[in-house]
């Protein structure tokens, strides 16, 4: 059918072709279906939605994807063409039924994915089935594969040093600490980093505090090369660009299935190329991962699916159950990064950070094995990480002389405090996030959480326990409204329910 | 946030408020995420999209779902407000994850359903949960007595009796037999279908041919209370609405769920309170249930549940191997029903029919057990059921005098003939529903298969095995390309494949 092209300003991070329902009738499609747009010598896919006002009779309505694709003007002749399933969706059905996938099919499932061929709710089965079922080595290896060769790959000309945290642990800005160490040592550690998607704060987000993290494939190569280190948001460098999109259906669902997270993080690794790679798999009550257990069943995972890709993998199971550091939040984790380079900062920061860094220096040969966190401890307290740091963060355009005093964290703040005497026995990783999303972190940089106590503290009654920032007095009340319901910190002694309740 | 309204002429099939980007980030919230949309004293919950030009900062776009509700319009000034995830989200996830939900956790659920306040995506988790970890039967009733609650409930102020396939075989026009029988012997059936999902015909459809479907509520119950039956489309009815949206999500995934489809039927059943039903399971190679055992666990899960619903279930297990009579697509099957109460019609139809409308009868104390089938051919032979469907074609506003032959099926027409002499070994009925959908069924109503042959059936070469009709001749290439691939009749002594391929 030949139509009008009529172009609309939705984005749906899909393609999204929509025909006014006679239309739609006619050639007998339906919301969700697939048709074929052509636009002279540009063909797309585009998922059907239907109007019966905003597009008339004898249009198509375009959203900005296929804008792009197509090239098109208003009112362009555009043709219209049904065409059947993708081939992929039969293979997403199968593994909804239990089915081993082979690496053709896998293939075309992320191809399709990459095309936007897939709609959301077909991405979605094929998450969910990968939860329900999982997948086996080969299925992942398959996986980590596509989702590389539908990207870029960046190569350095130089070994790769990398270090990747699988997350679920809030306040975990180690990577500010491990890239200026390691790249002190002359290794080269481009990190490439998320941004937040369940936490309140990615190591991207924490970066930007301060420099410019969103850097192109280029920038990205000549900062690594120049100071031996980078720490930038992967998201504009179209690196296994599937993987955003399995992320962008798994974030409402807020589901991680353990196949997609090894080879999301792989993915990204192999479009890098990285050759060394430490993973830090916090572990604990509230973390992504529970028990050591499964965080030991994951670790040899990772190391197999190294080991298949061609990259060399230490996994380090960390301690998870309560946050790292004090600071959970954008600038307040910047903040406490800085001053941990600068000979600051808390224990735990400091002692997590340079075991992770003292990994890599062994696999990169600076030090005997045994002797990594040793050395990545001189190099933070000789001050040769913080100048480190400096040289970073001026070449991603940020001011290398920046203070933890000079950044500005949000002005609205609650205190929490000690309801009676005693020992902290729980500092709960998820309703601290929760706390700090709800202040507004990571999207208003200034909010978060600060603890005063952790896990192991005496307190006395009245004694600060943590303090909430926020950047609105509205989002302010949000996060303390939280308090009512749940205790981020628990005091040994103090009540945790009456009832009935009053 | 205080925003202007801008309506927009999509309908999405859920509440979407499209925000300008800014305003968006604005409020912190993200396409998927959820807001309150308050217009004076009217509320409702949407789902955020979001533009960049369509909706100009300072407005907020609302589609027709949201117009109808808030009765607002453009220009009116409109409160947005991010809402944290409904509760019900909570209980979904539990689902994911294998646990058994209460009463009150399926209630919250499909009560969000109902309201809109669900993602299509968070109602695909919940449906893909269902196929992954199953449901009990204390789930299946919650689901079905809260499906009904959130509908209309009709009574008829009389013992209400009905049939129901779970469907999956094509071609089984029955209903359009055992309505009129069971009519005719004094019993009150007011059956309520479907429209077609996945087949090329549900009885809907078929009646459609021949009469009104689209009864209101009021309507449906005049035409049964004065002929005692009727055959109209379930879906102008409102009853158990939730199902039709989990059907509109299950329909682009092309799952059904078990619990799902027993709670589905159900719920149907007691808000047109049923008392007396016989549910029809199709099985056999290629039915929506394949095997004897699985069938009869499903009867023992419709028995089960009745019990508990106070409905009287009896199942019949029939043969759904191959498509039943030869007609498969609205007008074709219209005509072969039609012949069959006129007393001709393929000999597995009129079995069929008579023997499942017989056990009505015998639910129904019209003759006593084992005399059901005997007493609904005599009322089939006797014209008395072709009687009555004349009646029940008036009252719906059709012409009572209809012959098949004035009956309009599509004028293109392709005829597969056999390749060699043989014994027909089988019919598939997946290549029968695809090529008949192909053809353009169930929208084109003229559209479909025409079976000359069926398994047992000796054949001669060049015998006609099947016609497939269409009224557009791009419909009729789709459905003849499939031949090419795939044998939907297969003769016994026929080459299946030749290899290698040519």
């Amino acid at each position: 059918m030949i139509l009008k092209a009529h172009l609309i300003d939705i984005s749906t991070g899909r393609r999204s072709a929509i025909l006014n329902e006679k239309d739609a009738e006619k050639i007998g499609v339906a919301p969700h279906d697939r048709v074929k747009v052509r636009c002279k010598s540009k063909v797309s896919t585009a998922i059907v939605d239907t109007s019966s006002k905003l597009v008339a009779p004898g249009q198509v309505g375009l959203c900005k994807e296929l804008q792009e694709d197509l090239q098109v003007k208003e009112g362009d002749e555009v043709e219209v063409i049904p065409t059947p399933l993708p081939q992929s969706t039969i293979y997403i059905r199968k593994k909804m039924f239990g089915g081993k996938l082979t690496p053709e099919e896998i293939d075309a499932i992320v191809k399709d994915v990459v095309e936007y061929n897939l709609s959301d709710l077909e991405i979605s089965a094929f998450l969910l089935s990968e939860l329900f079922h999982g997948m086996d080595m080969s299925e992942i290896e398959s996986l980590t594969k596509s989702m590389v060769k539908y990207g870029e790959i960046i190569d350095f000309g130089r070994p790769v040093y990398d270090k990747h945290s699988i997350g679920g642990v809030p306040g975990n800005k180690v990577s500010l600490l491990i890239v200026p160490i390691v790249a002190a040592a002359g290794l080269l550690i481009p990190k490439t980093s998320s941004k937040a998607i369940t936490s309140p704060s990615g190591t991207a987000d924490t970066m930007s505090v301060l420099a410019n993290v969103e850097l192109t494939a280029e920038e990205l190569k000549e900062v690594a090369l120049k100071v031996g280190g980078c720490i930038a948001w992967g998201g504009t460098l179209n690196l296994a660009p599937a993987d955003d999109i399995f992320i962008r259906v798994e974030h409402p669902l807020r589901i991680d299935p353990e196949p997609q997270l090894i080879a999301s993080i792989m993915a990204k690794k192999l479009a890098t190329s990285v050759k060394h790679l430490v993973i830090d798999i916090p572990t604990g009550k509230g973390a992504k991962v529970e028990t050591m257990e499964h965080a030991r069943e994951l670790a040899a995972k990772f190391i197999e699916l190294g080991n298949r890709l061609g990259i060399n993998v230490k996994c380090g199971i960390t301690y998870g159950g309560q946050p790292v550091g004090h600071a959970v939040g954008p600038a307040l984790e910047a903040r406490e990064a800085l001053e941990a380079l600068m000979g600051g900062g808390p224990m735990s920061l400091v002692e997590k950070s340079t075991a992770l860094a003292g990994l890599l220096l062994e696999m990169g040969g600076v030090v005997a094995k045994g002797f990594g966190k040793e050395k990545a401890m001189e190099i933070l307290r000789s001050g040769k990480a913080l100048q480190k740091m400096r040289e970073i963060i001026e070449a991603q355009g940020g001011d290398p002389n920046v203070k933890p005093e000079d950044i500005p964290v949000g002005d609205r703040k609650h205190v929490v405090t000690a309801p009676c005497d005693g020992y902290i026995t729980q500092v709960d990783n998820k309703t601290i996030v929760d706390i700090a999303r709800a202040a507004g972190a990571p999207a208003d940089k200034g909010a978060g959480v600060l603890l005063h106590a952790k896990v192991g503290y005496k307190v006395k009654k009245g004694d600060v326990l943590m303090e909430i920032y926020a950047e609105r007095s509205t989002k302010l009340q949000d996060a303390v409204s939280i308090l009512s319901q749940r205790n981020p910190i628990v005091v040994e002694g103090m009540l945790l329910q009456t009832l009935p309740e009053y």
